[in-house]
């Protein structure tokens, strides 16, 4: 088995997301020791669910078959490249590595918005087509700071 | 009904994963027309999930309960800045507008990535922790001209 071989099978997902219309047309599997370990394909519209994106089912799914959060070691196989929420769904997983095979200009060409969401999430707040407002308080303070001091806190 | 109702909600959700031991001290409310629509609280040690956040899990819980993936006009109250994951998630939602308690360098203070990721998501392929690597194939290509060649599609 080989990195041919898995982005073949992630590439599948997608053509079977698009073939079924559960969704955009992307796959992804989450590959373990030459194991495919958890696959997903996009079920937005089907789930309506706008998290139910390819990489984001196939670490779930992993991690059920796994029976952990922890996807070390992991290398994951994409359709394209993962969008802001599913690259930080893989760097929390821990993943080691990612292949993918279309990447965003070419997502967006298709219409998807993975490259304009890229340079919204790496501008400032205030140029941000969202409206974001940071209210500190003191109890959501307090919060965070008795999970830093509890001792058998685990760490993700 | 105003913005420190809803955000203390959301402290209260963060609160109770902390309490619960469920998963790290956040939580999320999504909010319509003054109204509590979607709720969620940090899973991701008792999910064994990574992509568990308090924020994607009331995304999740608001489309169940309005039965779609888009969130146009909804506000969402965090007790935390959201991570880049998340961050996305809204994003794809469509939220209108987001209000949050403790931000990213509060939260690192605590032990989390959240500061890191936005970095890692922020800088080029090469000058990330994790490996990717863009291998293009003409099937996922082909895949992807399917969709948009696809009069009846869906957007999201």
């Amino acid at each position: 088995m080989n990195d041919a071989t898995f982005l073949r099978e992630a590439i599948d997902l997608a053509r079977e997301a698009l073939d079924d219309d559960v969704g955009g047309p992307f796959g992804a599997v989450v590959v373990r020791d030459e194991r495919v370990v958890g696959r997903g394909r996009n079920r937005v519209l089907a789930d309506r669910d706008p998290t139910a994106h390819a990489e984001v089912l196939a670490v779930r799914d992993a991690c059920r078959h796994l029976d952990t959060h922890d996807l070390s070691g992991c290398t994951v196989y994409a359709s394209s490249e993962p969008c802001p929420m599913c690259l930080g769904a893989l760097f929390w997983a821990r993943v080691e590595r990612i292949v993918y095979a279309v990447d965003r200009q070419g997502a967006a060409q298709a219409g998807f918005d993975d490259a304009r969401f890229y340079e919204q999430m790496c501008t400032t707040e205030n140029e941000r087509s969202v409206r974001m407002e940071h209210h500190a308080d003191p109890e959501a303070r307090r919060v965070m700071d008795a999970w830093s001091r509890r001792a058998d806190r685990r760490s993700y």
